[in-house]
């Protein structure tokens, strides 16, 4: 084996040309150039390079080629690797050359995705995978979220909309999913740093109670409830999704069913079940997939623990075994490859304050993570389903979806 | 072994009553009363009965005892069961009550169609499985279908929409949903008598091929079309959806997929993804179900042999082995619902006719299978999902569904 300490500061040889070669070649020769330690620039394709990527030294390519899944992202955050141009421009290639090129397989990906599931996340591990994300500390997510702390995926309802504009487009359209009348009770499992919950009780009148297992967002939330007057209305919960109780006219999940992993479906289902009351209303929101896979090796190691992105069947877990009639699914990954990039550009903004607080490689993987998510979405890797679902036996469900539309002009 | 032949016209002894009441039990105690053929009636529950059904011999009570799957429908086909009162009501009492009692075991039911799902539909087979239901004969189907022939879930866009209008409700909102432009070409696969495929050509301005394998629903489709001066635009094709050839901006298909079998969902994922051009949009509209399970006994032994009812988990064989985007699914179970009971309305009309060309025991038969269904949509055993879907790396998808409502006021 090759020495990895051996060469550093070296010249690049013919040998490192030739396996950053391969090593694009095993990418689906995406359309950016390389440059190696000494200068060398070249393109890997023909065509015009949206970006350069420059490999500092002979470890970054090394890393590259034994451990293509970890690699990327743990030499950009180290800076072994450095990228030359628009950031998000180069993720959306690469993930667009390497969904290209990828295995047409579907058997192996399926079963890795089976057994990763067999992992099951006890209260106290789930406790921990939330604390290593959520509980960065508020000031961190308030330096580039809108000013909601909405963490999860926008609706862009009309196309000039901004950020902050989307993420109530997106309050909105969960609410009027929901069906919400005034005086009903609500459930929320996993609520952030509660929007959802405020809007719900602010603008629908509902009663919402709100479990968090986060004790950084559930004390932000608590504290901006009280400060809008919510607090008589609404709830909140330091508590896993596990531990609801009594019944409700409506249960709402934004964002939670990643962090539950397959294991679990079936007793969140059961959960559900059991705090739906017989005409009441649910919805799940979600990142999924169009076909069952693991999660990216990097993600997982760095950025979400415990995590699962499921595939529809997959999800199905939760309602089938239950009889839950499923009524409305809808899809909405462009709006999270937006929303990403929204987030990116915030971020760039504040990242040399990040780095100051969190040091340069937070920075780096915070930056890579928020471009690689938004070309993730961009390129049909990730999807965004949105869920609405009832005990088989409602016959008290919305008849049509016009209701979802209460303004539309049909705006194509 | 009691024998079946013994105590004919004889009257009931106190084990036929108690073997009534055990049948009763085991159907989850429906609100109905009994009539035993020597005139001797009694409540099942304390409630006020929906109907009366009437054994009109022990063998009604024998074969329902030891066969409760078919005996129902062979013994009320055959007039050994006679309902007095509202047949849909009782339909659906007795349906609500089963549903409501049913097992919720999960795995076992699971299983048997897995199992079931192992006998594939080969193209001579479903060739004679189609021509078993749908080669009955135009006159027959014309009796009590709209003047479309749209033997499919109607939408009822608004409360008071009659059979007719809801059927071209339906047209517009699959039509809506593919986002049809004027010079597109479609695919559709399974076209029936093909009054979507004339819809689409007349009022969206598309070039079609339509699939059928029935050859007496062909032969009317050109007649019509060439009638309506639609055949330059419009091509019927006496095939199988497996001999589909070249590329489409759409494909459609819809109440096919409960005839293709789950063996053969892959097969089907793959034509579409053969036949769908990169930035297409498909769409299959199906019967389904909220979990997986094995089609009701009687219908596949009477009504639709080789026909299987998928869950979304078993219909995710058509699109996640092919990585293919789901974008939107929409449940319209209580549509169909009403459907089958406005066929069933018009059928009651025609019942004689029909019985003085085909027989009583036919037209019993079908009554039992219009009222049937309408009760398995209404009690949840029956679900209707239109799945909207497009390849995975297709970017050209619509952003938000307000244009499937172009004339939304928000009608609750």
């Amino acid at each position: 084996m090759l020495d990895a300490e051996q060469g550093y500061g070296l010249n690049p040889s013919a040998i490192d040309q030739a396996i950053v070669s391969l090593i694009m070649k095993s990418a689906g020769n995406p359309r950016i150039s390389v440059r190696l330690w000494n200068g060398h620039e070249f393109p890997v394709t023909n065509e015009h390079p949206v970006a350069c990527m420059e490999f500092l030294s002979r470890r970054a390519v090394l890393k590259l080629l034994y451990s293509p899944g970890l690699g990327f992202g743990e030499c950009y955050s180290q800076g072994l690797i450095e990228v030359h141009g628009n950031f998000l421009a180069f993720t959306n290639e690469v993930t667009r050359a390497i969904t290209r090129k990828g295995s047409r397989e579907y058997y192996l990906p399926r079963l890795k995705s089976t057994l990763h599931s067999l992992r099951r996340n006890s209260p106290g591990r789930s406790k921990f995978n939330a604390h290593h994300h959520y509980d960065l500390g508020n000031d961190f997510y308030r330096m580039w979220l809108d000013e909601r702390m909405v963490y999860t995926c926008a609706y862009y309802d009309t196309p000039g909309a901004t950020l902050a504009e989307a993420q109530v487009a997106k309050l909105d359209h969960v609410c009027r999913k929901l069906d919400l009348k005034s005086g009903q009770t609500v459930v929320e499992a996993g609520c952030g740093w509660g929007a959802l919950a405020m809007h719900m009780a602010e603008h629908y009148g509902v009663e919402v109670k709100a479990y968090n297992i986060s004790r950084a967002q559930v004390d932000w939330a608590r504290e901006k409830a009280a400060a809008r007057g919510l607090d008589k209305r609404l709830e909140f919960i330091l508590g896993d999704y596990r531990s609801i109780e009594k019944r409700y006219d409506r249960f709402v999940s934004v964002g939670m069913l990643e962090h539950v992993g397959c294991a679990n479906y079936r007793v969140l289902g059961e959960l559900i079940k059991r705090c739906l009351k017989p005409e009441g209303l649910a919805l799940i929101h979600t990142i999924g997939r169009s076909h069952p896979d693991t999660m990216d090796a990097w993600i997982r190691k760095y950025i979400f623990p415990g995590g699962h992105v499921p595939s529809l069947s997959e999800m199905m877990a939760v309602f089938e075994p239950n009889r839950f009639s499923v009524l409305d699914v809808e899809n909405l990954r462009l709006h999270y490859a937006r929303t990403c990039a929204d987030w990116l550009a915030n971020f760039e903004t504040v990242a040399e304050k990040v780095s100051a607080t969190y040091g340069e490689e937070f920075t780096r993987m915070w930056r890579l993570y928020l471009a690689g998510s938004s070309a993730g979405f961009q390129s049909g890797t990730l999807q965004l389903y949105q869920v609405v679902f009832a005990h088989g036996s409602n016959n008290k469900v919305p008849r049509t979806r016009e209701y979802q539309y209460p303004g539309s002009t049909g705006i194509d």
